[in-house]
């Protein structure tokens, strides 16, 4: 008995590959700076996981990740010839995270989840950055629920047994949905139900797995659309 | 600057005796059951605060209000012949909490703040109580915030404080909405911006307080539209 879905956001729910670069190349053109604007993309995005790894480890105390995507931009930005940016300059390219737009498929299949389901995030953004990303792309969530209410990032433990706890229901009575193998592992192992979408496009040429479900999740699909239909939603 | 609208929801949202009332009265004739609904509605109402009182002296560890309401209901149910109850039919009161209507305005005035402001709860509800009075009444919240995702309950300044942190951003740029002196002070004192909106009608003939409002807060108004209106959205 399925009584909510929370989703991964990060290239389940939004393409932020693609937004990025077209948010960059506009931001290049507004102050006549040329650079590689994909590659600034991809890199940025490769510090990712590192970034947040120090805080998983407890290296680093609890940081958001608007502190974590500044650090790693103000490393990156010299090497892409950058270094001139202004903090305002800066500020804007971190903001940029908060304005990402769905998959083409992802607003039709929440408004049709949502008229059965508790529909939520289940992030490593913020609640701010998630909140005013619904308010972009026109997300329809009921709850956001995200790393910095828990004070860890995914896969802690303490994301997935949180959620279920501020629902107040059993792991298996929720759903997460997620493109990242790891994701759904996690929240198998804590007793939630899964479904993996597939999101070949999500990191462009640099793609290295993420393009088929890797184990019996309990629902594999093509976008959320399928998902609606198969939940019967 | 406001960027985000923080209402309290039992009351200044949702008028939760009218609600309980109703569905209380319809138990009864479910059930064939006789006893006076009004009355206990009001009796329940009167342990809320005594409850979370333990809790917020400290003299109990964090205790949802889903579980203080089940507590204070097993205490009163004797003393309106209803002790025999069973445990179904208990969930089924304290599930009540989450199926209140909302006053006539209140999705009309937050349906128009949305459109220009982050809007959502700062209640001493739960994530789930509030998620599924938000899909039970129609109201449109960006984000549920409430004493379950802080474990303290207003006005401790962890939950006002927690708020601002998540919304990561400058405590006067946060609005609280409450029909309540005692919560808008709190939130005045870490910062927040206040407006006052009369709910006369809350308690019924017991209403002993908040007819109006005890301070210079930014906002007073008769309803969610006069605020909107305040407020250019």
């Amino acid at each position: 008995m399925i009584e909510a879905l929370l989703f991964d956001t990060f290239g389940t729910v939004v393409d932020w590959r693609t937004s990025l670069i077209r948010q960059f190349e506009s931001f290049g053109r507004e102050n006549g700076l040329a650079a590689d604007w994909t590659a600034l993309v991809d890199d940025w995005r490769a510090e990712y996981q590192p970034g947040m790894d120090a805080v998983r480890s407890g290296k680093r105390p609890w940081t958001s990740l608007e502190q974590l995507h500044r650090e790693s931009l103000d490393m990156l930005l010299p090497r892409h010839g950058l270094n001139a940016l202004s903090d305002a300059q800066r500020r804007q390219l971190v903001l940029s995270w908060h304005s990402l737009d769905p998959w083409p498929d992802a607003v039709a299949g929440l408004r049709r989840l949502k008229q059965k389901y508790i529909i939520g995030t289940l992030s490593n953004g913020g609640v701010r950055l998630l909140t005013d990303m619904a308010k972009y792309a026109g997300l329809p969530w009921d709850v956001i629920l995200c790393a910095d209410v828990f004070r860890h990032y995914k896969p802690d433990p303490s994301v997935y047994l949180g959620a279920v706890e501020l629902l107040d229901t059993a792991p298996g009575n929720i759903m997460l949905v997620a493109a990242h193998n790891y994701d759904l592992a996690a929240a198998r192992k804590h007793g939630m139900k899964t479904a993996f979408v597939a999101r070949p496009a999500e990191y462009g040429s640099r793609q290295s797995k993420d393009f088929k479900a890797e184990s019996d999740w309990e629902f594999v699909v093509q976008d959320f659309e399928e998902l609606a239909a198969k939940l019967n939603a």
